[in-house]
């Protein structure tokens, strides 16, 4: 690690760059508690991205003002110091940006800093850990063995057998995580590696079921080099794309080895706060026994897509056919032959869509609003590559450099930055959407053109990854019905708002998911949910995002309107990175460090 | 990567190191077939250490006529070329030693060169992979998903579930490997990475059981650095020392992400070899069920301290109370209050005797034989820190570089370089042994004073690595009788050869373990047994090492005198860099790659 001191007054001959003068004077203005001066070292247009290290939450100001503002609340609390180039995360090798750390009163930070006219443009501040409260990882590892003599000596398995018996009942945890899914096991092991008892909640036996129970085909959309988890990467001869067996099998794996207390055949019943304990009283039921655990805070990680938006058509009582949700969907192994109607025209429609297809059976899929479609290698290339990739592992970007890397945009200005990447995607593919557009399939690229990521993270659908199955649409073989709606079902068959009558013996609803305080609502009640409001979505005034401008992530990783109550969510990458910060938050509360939230999220939608 | 051509031809102006002058003279003579000339690039005092690159074996030559030697029977048919250095393993930073590249016929090769007024005084030659046959790792690794789109589409599970289903009874394995601890289950992950079909024959149940059942304060004497298995290491955050059980869990998680064909609950009864069908009859007994493999090759991977040497002392059937051997002891819970008697002084002997102590039983150890001990702080600091540790790892000592830095060194030197190190252990912890004296315990630090890893590649045996037990011995906690051997046993009492008696509820036999050639006489026969030979050791001259001098450890990892009979064994180091070499022996077998043996070892001794 080659490591520069910024600080002028340290070491003055070190200031000689843009990237240290301006740490210099950011430090000097915020040592004099000047916020006026700390704003006038931004550019007018400016993003200020704080991850937890000064807001003790998930926020981006913006503009002079918005600098102004956050540092008038918080500056006294975090005592912000030490600012300095670091090698930490790899060089940038730019003279107008870097890397940075800092330190504040009771964490040490990471950041990014970069520069336009020797002012900051973009500044991103992250907490990475907490003074006394440091991972026991590498040098700081635990010993394992205890050396000497101990008289009535308690092995490890003494000690984790133990905890597993107690844990929950003669003693209880501070966290309790609902949905043991991806999202909830790394949050899990970075909570574990805290020090925060956390048990994790999961209605499937297994770690990973989530995973084996969807249908048979099913892989990873996204390649393996954004999707590793923390602590342990998958090994250089993982899948690119891992099919959905194989990642379950490492989620189990990988539970058992970080220990984490995974309770399987396990459902959340109901949980209610109680304001004057500062407690949850979380009823469970863990293999047919009724339990009552009372931890300090609730994390639902029951996913982004998680509860299933199951669509009320007229007639579903009297189809004789068989109907279910894309989420309940086991493959086509059952359906060689058959007639088979995918309502939709998503990731999962298309995926259950194409595989029904490669068993025999006769498939339409019903498309009701326009989709974006990339293709796989396409995406891989264009989209990811120069983060997340093999040469991107070649040339020393690591996956928590990249992750900090994605990190240091702010979202206000991402869709200018994937704009140019679609342009140069349509070129490319320009045949392949040409005779999809053929076939009648309605196709988009966003409201502004700025292609899957954002749709991602502003409603979280509207796209389909191809892998094959446009092909399979393109030429006929999967009938399309685009621009349809359902109007309702027969005893045999679906009957579309078009006139059409399409004949079934089986009827896929890939019709997406619910935001995740639907959730709530169920947990807990309909006044948490309506209180914590609309999960996910940026508020970009798109179709399916509704603003005001939120600047962050609906709800996500950070406080929300109810004490106490998280949500964790969002794909391998999401989880892998904003767990951090999540259990970090967490911790800092068990600990009783002061975590006061500056920007606490108001609430403009209720789902 | 920082590579720089050493082939003067193409480059000449690279060639201005001593180091890439010797490459550019030694490619030379060997293109020219000019075996005098490339020995007289050595110095005469030289080592040149070959692991399968050169001679499909591995040896060790010596001096100007072992190089020529070498050279004379191999040369023809390795047509080596290409050599350089190379930046692939980290800098070496000198000027008269490098990390080196170049290829064979067949194959890509690595390997180290010291020089010495200009000619080079050890040499490492090591194969590292198979042209047309590199691993699926990192940009060759597999896809995962099949994009695009098939008819009657088989998933991963539906492929794994059929592997495992007709691997053994429709389909033959390539190799059987018979014991599924660390070493089979590292090789069967070195051989599934390079398509060999193998199963691994376990008698436990699940994998990681052999160290689960071992007595229960077992943890790894040797430290997390030193222990990574290929492909994942170690997450960041484990212990410096594995507990067994949790080293169990390891293993298990690995064997199943790996996708292992592991036989748990099988036992090998017998295996016979057939010289005409050139295959083995393996009769194995799964869950109860016989069944016979016919697999091309054999490994046994029973461990190096797999076969227990029980002592046959009089009178052990008229002994009323508890009597086993150390890999059968359960740990310390069944004998507080009872009096124990542990024969043996080295690893588990100590260990047992120290947590029956701490459990609260009367403990005497007999010490039959003089014992090396070494403080494990000690070890680690003087010992591995140089090339395992934290540190290390921070100064870009990788695992792989480690582990060639090792073998770069000549074992007929090895002692040389030990018994410095020993010098200042012996002084550091001068206190220590004074006290361990004192108590009359009998110390040696080998015969040569070359220390513990000397006495393990000789013999196997012979030392403890403190943990704390020898306070007790110190302090006279544990009971010791030193300097005497065990008579006889009486229905209550052990009785040794000084007169002494020794009451008796519990006695452990501490008493190490046989050859692993013993495994072959049980599982094939006393001819197979004798015509392989003693395994382990060097032929040193030194106490239970044998001369004559052998130059590498007898039988491991490499041909043996029965054809398609191969041993591997060693602790996790040694298992996970010799399982590469052997995997690709029998890669380039099963790949009809010729592999004439060049200098196979001779039988000395039977066992």
């Amino acid at each position: 690690m080659t490591e520069t001191s910024a600080d002028p007054s340290a070491n003055p001959s070190a200031a000689r760059t843009p990237i240290t003068r301006w740490l210099g004077d950011f430090q000097k203005a915020l040592a004099a508690r000047d916020t006026e001066a700390a704003a006038a070292l931004f550019v007018e247009d400016c993003f200020w991205r704080d991850l937890v290290s000064f807001t003790w939450n998930i926020v981006t100001v913006e503009g002079h003002d918005g600098v102004r503002n956050l540092l008038s609340k918080t500056l006294d609390g975090v005592q912000p110091h030490g600012f300095a180039i670091t090698g930490e995360l790899g060089e940038t090798g730019a003279e107008t940006e870097s890397w940075i750390k800092f330190e504040t009163a009771v964490g040490r930070g990471l950041g990014h800093l970069r520069l336009r006219d020797g002012k900051a443009w973009t500044l991103l501040t992250t907490l990475d850990e907490l003074k006394g409260h440091e991972e026991p990882k590498r040098d700081r590892r635990p010993f394992g063995a205890e050396h000497g003599v101990i008289r009535a000596r308690q092995t490890w398995l003494d000690k984790r057998s133990r905890e597993l018996q107690e844990l929950g009942s003669v003693t209880q945890p501070y966290v309790v995580i609902v949905g043991g899914g991806q999202c909830g096991i790394v949050l899990g092991a970075r909570l574990r590696q805290l020090g925060v008892p956390t048990i994790i909640v999961e209605r499937n036996a297994r770690p990973g079921d989530s995973w084996r129970n969807r249908y048979k085909t099913l892989t990873l959309h996204d390649p393996v080099w954004y999707d590793h988890l923390p602590y342990i990467d998958f090994p250089d001869n993982w899948p690119v794309f891992s099919p959905k067996d194989k990642i379950g099998d490492w989620l189990e794996m990988y539970t058992k080895v970080m220990e984490l207390n995974f309770w399987g055949s396990t459902e959340c019943k109901r949980a209610s706060y109680d304001d004057k304990a500062n407690e949850w009283t979380v009823v469970v039921e863990r293999e047919g026994v009724e339990t009552t655990l009372r931890p300090k805070h609730l994390v639902l990680a029951t996913g982004v897509s998680g509860k299933p938006n199951v669509p009320n058509f007229r007639g579903m009582d009297v189809f004789k056919g068989e109907q279910h949700h894309s989420s309940k969907h086991p493959g086509p192994d059952a359906y060689p032959g058959k007639k088979a109607v995918v309502i939709g025209s998503n990731n999962s429609a298309h995926d259950i869509a194409a595989a029904l297809w490669e068993a025999g059976a006769d498939v339409t899929m019903v498309q009701r609003t326009s989709t974006l479609v990339v293709k796989s290698d396409t995406l891989m290339e264009l989209g990811l590559g120069s983060l997340y990739s093999e040469s991107a592992v070649a040339a020393g970007i690591t996956t928590r450099k990249a992750d900090m890397t994605f990190a240091s945009l702010p979202f206000r200005i991402a869709h200018t930055m994937q704009v140019p990447v679609y342009d140069a995607i349509r070129e490319r593919d320009a045949d392949f959407y040409t005779r999809l557009k053929k076939a009648g399939f309605m196709l988009d690229f966003g409201d502004d053109d700025s292609g899957l990521m954002m749709k991602y993270m502003r409603r979280g659908s509207g796209y389909y990854i191809d892998v094959g199955a446009s092909e399979l649409v393109a030429n006929g073989d999967i009938k399309l019905e685009s621009g349809a709606e359902v109007e309702r079902l027969t005893d045999n068959a679906v009957v579309l708002d078009n006139g059409k009558t399409l004949s079934a013996d089986l009827v896929v609803y890939a019709t997406g998911y619910g935001s995740m305080n639907g959730w709530a609502a169920d947990l807990i009640s309909t006044e948490v949910a309506a209180k914590v409001g609309r999960c996910w979505g940026l508020g970009s005034n798109t179709t399916n995002d509704p603003g005001p401008w939120e600047g962050e992530l609906r709800n996500m990783w950070k406080p929300t309107q109810q004490e106490a109550l998280w949500f964790h969510g969002g794909n391998l990458h999401q989880s892998r990175h904003y767990s951090l910060y999540l259990a970090l938050q967490l911790k800092a509360r068990m600990e009783g460090i002061p975590t006061p939230v500056y920007g606490l999220q108001k609430v403009h939608h209720q789902s």
